[in-house]
């Protein structure tokens, strides 16, 4: 990538320019009071918030994925919203100089700029406090108003494909979700990710070259993220529309109402956990009959992880569950025509059922999909993971428990509870409890899953 | 006009169309609850303006202008708001078959239609018993919102010019405004009125020859009206843009914050308001040096109708009130040029002082503009119509005091008031209520008042 | 009209404008050898020429439609094609000051401006002395390349109606023709006329407030001419393509490829001549089965005038000739239905036999009716107007014949052959004879033939 | 590339699709003559080029760049332009399949398909056995027509970039063109280029990307070619306007005009005989003070290739000759920002001299740059490579000269003339023949020059 020379430079001399500039788009006609609640929200608790998030998406296209290296490499940016009279102003101070052309902004960067202004002040001013945001469809209509807000809904035939996948795949994972791309750009289809690197940008990418030639110019770009995950994956920079969710349930849930179709390339445990999160939507008795193609594909030598990752569904979920996906190994082209396929019937049944084009009201979420998860030990201790539950519920736990187990393996606040309280408790049946053990080991082994030293299970099974 | 003929056909066969539509534009992209909450407004007291206005527009480029006549001449006319699944559907039974071309809505009617469930349903949801309505900067912020909802709030360079004046003009002057029109059209100038016929079709129309000859495509022709007068004064069909405020004060207000510059053709009492109204505001001295060009223009035969306004306003407000308008008569091309050069000047203020060229906020209206006047006895004898008092206070009771001898002349309540308790009794100087009645004399002269039999003053001045 | 009051100005001071222009469209893509021919085209023999064209495109709109007039009014206009180095500048001195607003040219005027000498120039250049017109072939694809080069052929859906009729019609006529204009306009269709005032005017000026409500954008409304006609009927200011087509012939023939359908409102003699035109072709054995609406319409007080028609016609050409038009009066909906209809299955038999949507290559037209025909007397003898002959050749016979007659009551070298040596000999049965006689006087009376004095025939029948 | 995979799959079972498209673009309005002649042109002797053309652009975007491959993995490919009706249609078949999803034609490649006929028609119709194809004006002029009517040629601002350089450079000079591209891209300036690989594709690919990143949505990646050198270089999949010119110098020439500046990159002896071309023209007299920004770059790894070039200009041709470029090493940013600042300099001198901004007439080419030079041995005889002749006269003879070694060395029929005839006998300088040949032996040191064995010189110094 062309800035990528940027990161070899020493730190001390990095370049930066301070300047300022003028909104448009979704800022550009707001009233003197939103101006002023604007101004506030980033001057007061959101400003560290904005700041990191504006780093990021500055520094979008870097060859560098490492959060902090941003923030340190620019320890002196600093973001200000300013009341101009009537208008917004928005001022960079010591910004990476590489979001900027002979002293301009680049209009791209700019547009992600303003997005992140535009959500964060959304979520602070629309949404803080808010009641409804106890309920499920309270939570449902604010995710609506948040993509509605960011001009991402709009009434257009049915043609957005979410991709997940892992950020740090391997060079031949990542040409796949590129050729994968491309054979869905060439089928006019758009690709909404997470924004990021790896199985985030290989579609995007694949997809601009396939757009061009196919003379498309209006063309969707989607990356939704939420704050947390924005500073240590900045937007790639095929992004051209980008949506700052509030938390990590919200923006699954932008996914899956926004989705017409999914496909899942090969990740590490977060696309693990993202797949149950999905089965344990699919299979509620409410989301029966629903169209929604799910296609999980990678190139030859990811077959072994869906293989894995397939067996244990079957294992633990059921046939009926692993019914709602299909596996496609190797074959970029197959994979665009079945996606195709799947989203002509997609349409056809949300004209049948009269629902939106732009926003799968239809689709049943429930609350505890909607709220964090996080893994106590007592929380962990309540799990259930015994057969001859009904699955959607057991898809959940299963999350639960494989985001706890996760934790307590390689993220710091977890593996502190397990050094300070000892293992997990988890009830669970053996053989259920076994596969997740295997699935883990051989995310390990494929290095999917990065822990330091060998791997020991922080839990233990209490039937 | 072409459906001219409509109206000439017995009442009994006026054709009719039943049919449904689906709107697009600010209604396509609705919430669950959105769409909940706009079926209940419409189903509720809102669906009998919702009635009358939705037939208005649909009676759009009708040879008459008598509201009754549409209420009467479709008399089985009904317009519901459905709940599609979770979208909007709108059913016309029995609407006027004039808006439709074999069986299809012409397009700007529909457009237009959409526009009068949009603002109907935005004044019901979101402003109705909103406590900030008391307080002027929540007016001003309401209007604000109104309008950006109406998608005519965009940040281009100032070009749109408000005109003002009488529905039911003659021929001649109402010839002068389609020459004017034209000449402002040549210049690249867009056009805001109150959306009816006469004075307020005729810049328009003229407007757009000359915008078909300078190949102008993206033209504004913006109509702001209010529930009360839509139904009198159906949307002429050039209206490409339509605003439902929902009062009086403030569309009129909206026009304030709108216009780069407002033009004021020969028209009824109600324009001779409309002066006093603007007067008010812009001798205000917070208002001191902001840029406004105001222009009153008629063709030769209205030049004594402005000679009797400007001595009036000499005379009661003094010469630097005179000092605020020009005087343009019989020179179309002299008024766009004067009217262009002054709203460059505008754009300059705007720049220079960092305010929106889309709305006007550092305009100062008062809370006492922004809110009804009704002319009971009562308020009516509190009007101090005294030389010596500030000159925009005693445009403010002027305007009071006009309004109220002319609904004590010609509106139904007026009458029955002055008929029930006797004349008003206003304090005021003898010159000034001379002046005045003069004034009103010389506007039933020339056929701009209409009264049964002679004038006979309603009031009484006490000094 | 708003320039109308220039004309009231007196001759000496009517104001005048002297500029130059940079053109354009189809000018500004032109090679160092093209610039060097069009200018020295233009300073040749075809200066005056381009001279009274210009004249009549920078007066477009005026309220008079005396051709001299303009030609008095501004006698020291001038206008040059200069070579700028290798591009191309237009000077025009002491033009019209009409044309401009505020010193600057009226963005439509320029493009007619430009319109009229791309096809000056194209004439002079591509077609002067060309063997190829010689032959029908020949001059069809010279029709075709003129019509290419002024970018009126693209491949879009076919919607163009061609309207025929007079250009001083009277006031209840030319209002019927907005009327169906507005009807047109509504049902998506374009118009093409010959581009001047009255019947060329009104269905362009109907269109339009048609295609604002349709909110259709891309509307044509060609204008065709020929270099003898434009000076007389100057451009009406809706046309928007306008092409000059090097003589009557040419523009008949352009006329019939490019129009879907045809619709005849009342005319003089000019009209009565297109129609025997137009059924001289649509009788050929080669163009049987060619769909091709036509319609002859006009208000209530026009019903006679089509029925003397339909009856000369029928007596003449027989009832196959009448079966090839449909009479409709005072029904401009029913007038825009049929040829919407029409059209639709015009549009289903180019696909048929895989003919083009933009050009008629189909249609036969045969080299007597591509070459203008001058009436001698010896031409005039040498018709045949008999019962018996085929139809078509009748129909071209009858079309001369009245073409002859019209020249010697009204056309100066017409008059002038017959005063010296006395009327033609017509060689024709006397039924056929007395009815064109008939039809003549009825045009006399209606003054649709503007004659000084009596009628008096120029004629005599030898049977 | 997604593609690549194709060219692994056994020759024999490699899929194609047979269909018929129609044109659009420039071919879709043709009038029945030029269908005709089109039809025999493709169908004559045309034919064998169209389809190897065809073919190249059908296979674009191909891992391979072996033109044979092309012809002999498609034995069966055939295409036809046949007349429908009064139409074009083009009929494909055994057409590859990787030019098709889903059985349609991907656009892009259709309308380079489309570009390739009408090219390569216009140059049979238009130009052949044109006599004005004798006098440097006149070919001058038929570039121009070729180019207009590719519609490459448009009256926008300046800002097109021509690049030069090798189609077959290593991984680190590939890499930097495409850094160039993206810093060219970022500064809004277009690409045109041979339409190959490497140095052709690499500043359209970076300026893709940056293009993308600026929202810029109307890009031009012009790539212009000739039938010689298409086969052997399939246009890259960015290029979205092909050119085929009829012959090298007339492909030069074009470059020549529609450059706004000039980058030449590393590359062959190809590139080096640009170079010594374009310095022909750009040290005559005529061209002296025509601004015209030409720099040479390349990665750190080039700067000897830059080195050696420039010493051999120096001594040859003199310093005046080097100061007409400028050579910047390992600096894309700086590469794009003198280019950009030198084209806002050549725009300055068109205007100032009243020059078109799309085609640069003023610079002179002379006759004996734009004929073809056939490296005889008594041609090769005749140069001159002497001290003291003007720059531009000795920079043409030893173009010449290198391009009669080139032949001699690696040409079959160059090689085989010097088995023939023994070596060339080129009359020069010792010093400036001893240059020569140094830079020959770098070349092929650098594997710029492949040859079979060591390097021998084909020619000896007769001084």
């Amino acid at each position: 990538m062309p800035q990528g020379a940027a990161v070899q430079i020493p730190v001390s001399t990095l370049p930066t320019v301070s300047t300022h500039i003028y909104p448009r788009g979704a800022l550009d006609v707001l009233s003197r009071e939103e101006v002023a609640r604007l101004r506030d929200a980033s001057a007061g608790g959101l400003h560290d918030l904005l700041r990191r998030c504006a780093l990021a998406v500055l520094t979008s296209g870097s060859a560098s994925d490492d959060p902090r290296a941003a923030q340190e490499l620019y320890p002196d940016f600093d973001i200000q919203v300013r009341q101009q009279d009537r208008g917004v102003r928005i001022e960079l101070s010591n910004a990476p100089a590489m979001a900027f052309v002979d002293g301009q902004i680049i209009a791209g960067v700019a547009e992600l700029l303003f997005a992140v202004v535009r959500d964060l002040a959304f979520t602070a001013i629309d949404l803080n406090g808010d009641e409804e945001l106890n309920t499920s469809s309270g939570i449902t209509d604010a995710v609506f108003r948040l993509l509605r807000n960011a001009r991402v809904l709009h009434p257009a035939d049915p043609n957005l494909v979410v991709c997940w996948g892992g950020h740090s795949i391997g060079q031949e994972e990542y040409k796949y979700t590129k050729q994968v791309g491309y054979e869905l750009g060439l089928r006019g289809l758009d690709i909404c990710t997470g924004c990021g690197p790896g199985a985030m940008k290989g579609p995007m990418k694949g997809a601009t070259i396939a757009h061009a030639k196919q003379r498309r110019r209006r063309t969707r770009y989607i990356g939704i993220t939420e704050p947390g995950i924005i500073a240590a994956e900045s937007p790639n920079p095929i992004v051209n529309h980008l949506v700052i969710m509030p938390d990590i349930e919200k923006r699954l849930e932008a996914f899956v109402r926004m989705a017409h179709g999914i496909i899942v390339f090969p990740g590490g445990v977060g696309t693990a956990e993202e797949i149950l999160y999905l089965l344990g939507i699919l299979l509620r008795e409410e989301n029966a009959g629903r169209r929604f193609p799910l296609i999980l594909t990678g190139p030859t030598g990811a077959a072994p992880y869906f293989e894995q990752i397939d067996r244990f569904i079957r294992l633990t979920l059921g046939d009926e569950a692993a019914s709602l996906y299909e596996i496609i190994v190797a074959d970029p082209a197959q994979v665009a025509k079945r996606m195709s396929t799947g989203i002509r019937k997609v349409k056809e049944q949300r004209i049948e059922q009269q629902d939106s084009f732009f926003f799968n009201w239809a689709m049943h979420v429930p609350l505890e999909f909607q709220q964090p998860f996080s893994p106590t030990h007592e929380l962990m201790a309540g799990l259930d993971l015994h057969h001859g539950r009904k699955p959607h519920e057991l898809a959940a736990d299963l999350r639960r428990a494989f985001s706890g187990i996760v934790a307590g393996n390689v993220k710091e606040d977890g593996m502190r509870r397990i050094e300070a309280y000892g293992p997990f408790e988890i009830h669970g049946d053996t053989d259920i409890m076994q596969a997740l053990d295997s699935l883990l080991r051989a995310f390990v082994e494929q290095r999917r899953m990065k822990i330091a030293g060998d791997y020991k299970p922080c839990y233990r099974v209490v039937s």
